[in-house]
């Protein structure tokens, strides 16, 4: 017991675009990592589920997915959207951590519906703990899903850290 | 950043009478509690509310409560074995503590809805992290009371860390 520093702990943070996983991931930091530990630090990232399409063709047949038609232009736009906020993400969140000298930073972006994903990785990937903001992947897509940590917290493989912003800081990072 | 063992955090655990409380704190003792850190653990054991009550008197009068009627012996046997159990939690989990050199231990038995009293206590004792299990404050009082730990992943004044007890360490501590 109590041998946190000799123990090399896999801490997977779900991050997002919203303020809140980045809080998440600086509080983190700040008050789990040891530097003295081996710990290593994985940065997931989840793309929302691919659209799946057939490209509109000669026959007039369109292409439908969840109710919706899309030209393989406006596809092939999403996709790009879709890959440019994860690498911001990513990109922003490695910045947080470009202070760690002893720690071992992974990233990883996969997509799906970030409830199971989450979940499935924390497993997949072996994690020691999930961290993750409380408000739980973006506003919008909350609205839909309903809570992601509330979901992970009862299925991910492993302990799961819910860090909620305080309000007094809502509005900066 | 990355400053974990230079800071002294207060970590909040709370415990209650079920094993998965206790596997909550044994993880955060092996995962979480630094020795070379300036920790302080405080255990929290929640009792359910006082019972409010007028004894039996010659008027005939009876004590009621929620629905039940209690005489003073009644009461008093309730209010002794909520205490002796208080007595028996605390003493596993600080027995679980025991091998911590540097950390500082402190206990507090409060009472009333542990879902409130909870979220208050991470105000109140500046708790920078509560650690609880997820299947939060007992099978019977859960049935009533809803999900303690979702509530206070909501609610509490700092992040929480939901642990939940493997499968495979189900029927052993």
């Amino acid at each position: 017991m109590a041998d946190a520093e000799a123990k090399e702990r896999r801490i997977l943070v779900a991050v997002d675009e919203g303020e809140e996983s980045m809080y998440a991931l600086s509080w983190c930091l700040k008050n789990l990592i040891c530097e003295s530990s081996k710990d290593t630090l994985i940065l997931l990232y989840v793309k929302p589920p691919r659209v799946v399409y057939t490209a509109l063709d000669g026959t007039g047949r369109r292409g439908y997915s969840e109710g919706y038609m899309f030209s393989s232009d406006i596809i092939t736009t999403m996709e790009k959207y879709s890959n440019d906020v994860a690498g911001c993400v990513i990109e922003k969140a490695k910045t947080l951590c470009r202070d760690l000298q002893n720690v071992k930073v992974e990233t990883k972006v996969e997509h799906g519906d970030p409830r199971d994903v989450i979940c499935e990785m924390t497993g997949k990937l072996g994690a020691d703990m999930l961290v993750m903001g409380s408000h739980g992947y973006g506003l919008i897509k909350r609205a839909f899903l309903g809570s992601v940590s509330n979901h992970c917290a009862q299925n991910a493989s492993c302990p799961v850290l819910i860090v909620k912003r305080p309000k007094s800081t809502a509005g900066s990072n």
